[in-house]
């Protein structure tokens, strides 16, 4: 039998399984996919998982016992302590004992977690968080997600809902309403979707500009089209730019001062503005942060891309293999 | 010699030095206080404490060697692994070997940490917390402070500096100008000097009512006077305490959808409203926070007082103890 010392990732999602065998200290071993069977209620994942791993491996001469543990992370709501999931929409699973059928399937030690938080501690270990013990991470996409470490460590808070930073209220009064039920979450301002609809509200009043005309043409527009407007300086897409960045600063900023990271990472679709993004970004951040806490957090685009979600999955395998 | 069990717990304060000596499930064994020399840059406090802890163990027929170590709180910027003071204003220690001192004086472990992050410990152990494992602590006093537990510890962030939820900012455009450098912080609306500015301004431009009279008798209010008048449906503290508490509610509600703590303690003078407080509090909390938070959140009132820091000191020294 070989010492277990490889590091499994998983990172399962509504269409496809993404998975990676890692070496303890991070490094790619191998990186594969495979679809998602969502039918059944994703009664079959565990047994796809067990079969690809169990295949991949015996591809470099290996087996299971060549396994420290397999990380999983799944969208939805997650018992850490048992890898027990409530409720996975995209996936179909709900009140499912993920750990215990994966463990089963596999006699390899299975530790799950929410997907975002994975993501973030992939960017942590291995990213744009560069080892940072205290980082936010914030991903900008069709919504806004979030996963907050402290210490070295995923913040789960008293029933696993840490993290719900697209959910903080940006607009108090008069706002948009949210798919959470609330109005004026910062998800309806600074996601992709936020964007675009920011950008479509002012497109309809003023009709004019380069933004204006690429909307004539596509008959849509995506958060990409926004930044890129921006940068070529339409009036229209400054101001959306401006007032996305403007709240996403007040937010985190508001976040800093109380949780004093290192870093803050900004991830998903809308980070593909890098540069120019932070550039809009940092001064709203500057003056809502304090003084010092403006000054000693970095702000960073997140660089690992879909590979955070498994880099993080196998990061828990490692964590919680050195806690016994 | 005796089998160290007792932890003592120290607050020190610019006026008075709070100690206690508690057994190891945090009862009482005795508390007393001394003044604070801060004379010569507060170089004589570790000698006083270590002095005023002898002198209390001896008329209790004990020892230095009862104690399994000593906990210290103090107001300022404190490196928590080596107990080492930054800065503590208002004892006069910069650059200042806290723990090297008074372990030398007294041959017993200690260790420190901000008085308000222990204060918010000590609520977590012994108070409104009651066991929490994940709380946020906001102080309303001269100013707001706060702490934050997770998952048991405190959280202090990349440099010690997290939980300063007074800084939130709450107005992000037109904010009264605050002590930080920054304006429109949490702590200019909703502590207790925020409270009686706001009563001022309304009461010059709408002189009538029981406030208005009370400070024509007075020539000055306090934040017990607003909330006093408001129960006796006083309109301009009625708006005063309406809009204290609405910035409160939107600024934990937003915490409380990024860190999803089991409870949220409201401390410091201003909490002397008690339920009244807690009453004007709960719908914007309720507004602002995800739904589901919003549902198994619990808000209450601080319940140690002026204990918390020195229960907090203990806790400190346990926790500490347990870890090794």
């Amino acid at each position: 039998m070989a010492k277990a010392t490889w590091l499994a990732g998983v990172d399962v999602g509504g269409t496809t399984i993404k998975l990676a065998i890692f070496t303890e200290e991070g490094d790619f071993v191998k990186k594969w996919e495979v679809p998602t069977d969502t039918r059944d209620s994703g009664h079959n994942i565990p047994k796809d998982i067990a079969q690809t791993l169990h295949e991949t491996l015996q591809l470099m001469d290996a087996d299971f016992s060549f396994l420290k543990g397999i990380g999983v992370g799944a969208p939805g709501f997650i018992e850490v302590e048992t890898g027990f999931i409530y409720h996975a929409v995209n996936i179909g699973w709900k009140n499912y004992p993920l750990k215990e059928r994966l463990e089963k399937e596999t006699s390899v030690p299975v530790f799950a977690d929410n997907d975002a938080n994975l993501a973030a501690a992939g960017e942590m270990w291995k990213g744009a968080g560069n080892g940072a013990q205290n980082m936010l991470c914030v991903t900008l996409g069709t919504g806004v997600g979030g996963g907050i470490i402290s210490e070295g460590l995923v913040v789960h808070g008293a029933y696993g809902m840490a993290g719900e930073i697209g959910h903080i209220t940006s607009v108090p009064e008069g706002g948009t309403p949210c798919n959470c039920g609330k109005t004026g979450c910062l998800e309806t301002v600074s996601s992709a979707t936020g964007i675009v609809r920011l950008a479509m509200e002012k497109i309809q009043t003023q009709k004019e500009g380069a933004l204006y005309s690429l909307f004539n043409e596509k008959g849509t527009l995506t958060s990409k089209d926004v930044f890129d407007a921006a940068q070529q300086h339409d009036t229209i897409a400054l101001d959306v730019v401006h007032e996305a960045m403007y709240q996403l600063g007040l937010a985190i900023g508001n976040l800093a001062n109380s949780l004093n990271p290192n870093v803050i990472v900004i991830g998903g679709g809308v980070s593909r503005a890098g540069e120019y993004l932070l550039k809009a970004l940092h001064p709203h951040f500057n003056r809502f942060a304090l003084p010092k806490i403006a000054e000693e957090t970095t702000l960073r685009i997140a660089n690992l891309g879909n590979d955070a979600g498994v880099i993080g999955a196998a990061w828990l395998v490692k964590q919680n293999s050195m806690r016994r």
